[in-house]
């Protein structure tokens, strides 16, 4: 499997631009960062080097397919022989979406997009190269809301994935608390999600091509790897990273842990917290996340994700009763005296009191929701099979409304 | 960073091939293996596919500049469009140089040769795909021995490194228990040196420009992660492994560790005992070792790098003594009441105790080398700066003089 070629700590040069020949670049990013230092100090060295490029600062933060056709028009127009995204995923997956369409300009949106909302397509066209720096730098994927079945899909190829992926932990020092502490909850949810996805050789169908593999293959030796080493991170630091703006060590390290699940995950692939997720931030109403500067309900995707992580997990458990057991230990909990058969519970409990730390929500009913939405909701999770089909149980409709209604409340 | 494109437990499919637009397929073995079912199985599915395809299996077991030449000749000559090297590191090696210059015929042999013995010229040249498995699949390293010099040196470029690489634990089963030692004592000291090579932000120079990066830079945050990860597979299966050759479960996590630990030492980097192994190798004298069916006197690799480990780690302890130390543990040690300062020792004699319960040469001195050998051997270690530079202590000639003489003897 691959992963992104990783720098870490440096910013974009003009000799990495230069070494792939571009002369001509588009430079994305999203409205607020447009002020902020990091896309400063790259624009800088641009001008500095005398390469031309046009920035594109009207990235949505989760995007929709209307806000990446707004983006691969950009990028049509601008015959860009080289791509600079800097922001979080949101900018990432934007730009990738725009790398590829621009890339192959008589494909209809729908071709690249996953089955069943679209065909899913492998992608035959060179790219130009992508710089990321950075939020999802290391995967093949580019997620989006589809409006007008108001569910969220993406694009998965590895031919996609960025170029070169800058882990610049500066960019971190200007994150309000919430935004680290979703970002946080997103990584949390890539390792454990990952780490208990189903075992890559019990996949179906095997694609009788190596081509037609999808970009997710199930937990493997190198993706458990990731998965626990980006846990650790997370259990030692997150906590700080959210409480102190300041604290470099945790901020680096979080940011470090963000890249290493990405690796994992990207590889291995997610499963229900994340497929349960899109309809959950998809069906939005009034919601606004504190610390989101947007001009749009929101439910960040790192909340999303993790809401359903107590049930999602305690529904799994009994397929890898001893992954999930380890998993709690290592995000705190005292496992000498508990059961096998309690690996569920124990997980559970354990990330209801991480979360419960660290100020999030009371569940689905916090976010607005209550349970006459869980059928739409239901209905919204059932397209995402490209990832529920990775979690290690099967799961009906009926299992899908359980776990929505028990989280509804957390605590 | 990057790894290889990996693919676990999987033979090279005619898909893969026609994938990569392979028409006329190169494919490159040694004598022994080309005897054995992994070639058979390759050579099978191309037959039965109809891809065309020539073999090459007259690698060299530990390669000189002469036997990548004429690899180098054959695959000028046979202008193919994909290569498929089965075999290990020296079969790789040779298939990547095989690659490299048909690729960029006007190039003189010395042009991408490491500096000072090369020019080390960067590779600019487009390379065709390269499917390895396995030995040094996850590298974009290729050693051989400069024979009028009598020194090892290499090629280390990116470029070179496979395009996909195959770990088929099953091609395991057929090493004898030295190749499986000798292989695993590589393995062991790629993880002991690149996660105590000079940290990746000590190296200097600093290149202006990213693309003179030296392959190798420094231990980092990610291959560490590798090195300790393969240290523990080492630990806990190496002598399992070398003892059942069907033991299936110890050899495929011997083969993982394997890739695992190319991942972190290819961009990491290795330093003293790899630095030293090439002359220990390169002036062989009548040592042939057991297990190995050549024509020619030979020091294993594995072996080479290994019996100077003891005397290497205690050089180096002081520098990063809690990263000596831990490996140490990971390696059995019990280090509770040990000293900080005692790093180097404890390693060194765990170490020790690990060679001798596998039976391995006690020092230089059983491989055919005495006193009067340390001056040439000195001289032979000189010009590998590549990898010396990375030691995280400095060493002059009187270091590496004693270090030379302090491996003679082990037991």
């Amino acid at each position: 499997m691959a992963v992104s070629n990783i720098r870490y700590g440096a910013g974009v040069t003009k000799e990495d631009l230069q070494n792939m020949g571009a002369k001509n670049v588009c430079l994305m990013t999203d409205k607020n960062l447009s002020q902020l230092p990091p896309i400063q100090i790259v624009m800088d060295s641009l001008v500095k080097n005398g390469i031309n490029f046009k920035v594109y600062d009207n990235v949505r933060v989760e995007p929709t397919d209307r806000s990446f056709m707004d983006a691969i028009e950009f990028a049509k127009k601008g015959a860009f022989d080289a791509y600079v995204a800097v922001g979080g995923g949101s900018t990432m997956d934007t730009c990738k979406a725009a790398n590829l369409y621009a890339s192959s300009p008589h494909s209809d949106f729908l071709d690249y997009v996953n089955a069943p909302i679209g065909k899913g397509k492998p992608v035959s066209v060179p790219l130009k190269p992508l710089i990321a720096g950075t939020g999802s730098e290391t995967t093949g994927v580019a997620i989006f809301d589809y409006e007008h079945l108001k569910v969220k899909t993406g694009i998965a190829s590895r031919a996609i994935k960025p170029t070169l992926g800058l882990v610049d932990p500066l960019h971190t020092l200007h994150m309000p608390d919430r935004v680290v502490a979703n970002s946080g909850f997103d990584v949390l949810c890539h390792a454990l999600e990952s780490y208990t996805a189903l075992p890559y050789h019990l996949r179906s169908p095997c694609p009788s091509n190596p081509i037609s593999r999808p970009a997710y293959q199930g937990s493997n030796p190198i993706s458990d790897i990731w998965a626990v080493h980006a846990l650790r991170i997370v259990a030692k630091y997150l906590k700080r990273a959210v409480r102190n703006p300041d604290d470099l060590e945790a901020r680096s390290n979080m940011h470090l842990a963000s890249a290493f699940a990405g690796i994992g995950f990207g590889n291995a692939g997610v499963h229900l917290c994340h497929g349960m997720s899109y309809p959950i931030s998809g069906l939005v109403k009034t919601y606004k996340a504190k610390d989101y500067n947007v001009d749009h309900p929101l439910v960040p995707h790192g909340l999303s994700v993790v809401l359903t992580s107590p049930a999602v997990f305690t529904f799994t458990a009994q397929m890898a009763p001893e992954r999930h057991l380890e998993t709690a230990e290592i995000l705190g909990a005292d496992t000498r005296t508990a059961r096998i058969s309690d690996a569920g519970p124990v997980l559970a409990d354990t990330l209801r009191k991480f979360l419960f730390d660290l100020d999030v929500d009371d569940g689905l009913s916090a976010i607005g929701y209550c349970k006459s939405d869980i059928p739409a909701l239901v209905k919204g999770t059932l397209p995402q099979e490209r990832v529920t089909k990775l979690a290690p149980r099967p799961q009906s409709e009926e299992d899908l409304s359980a776990l929505f209604e028990a989280s509804m409340k957390l605590y």
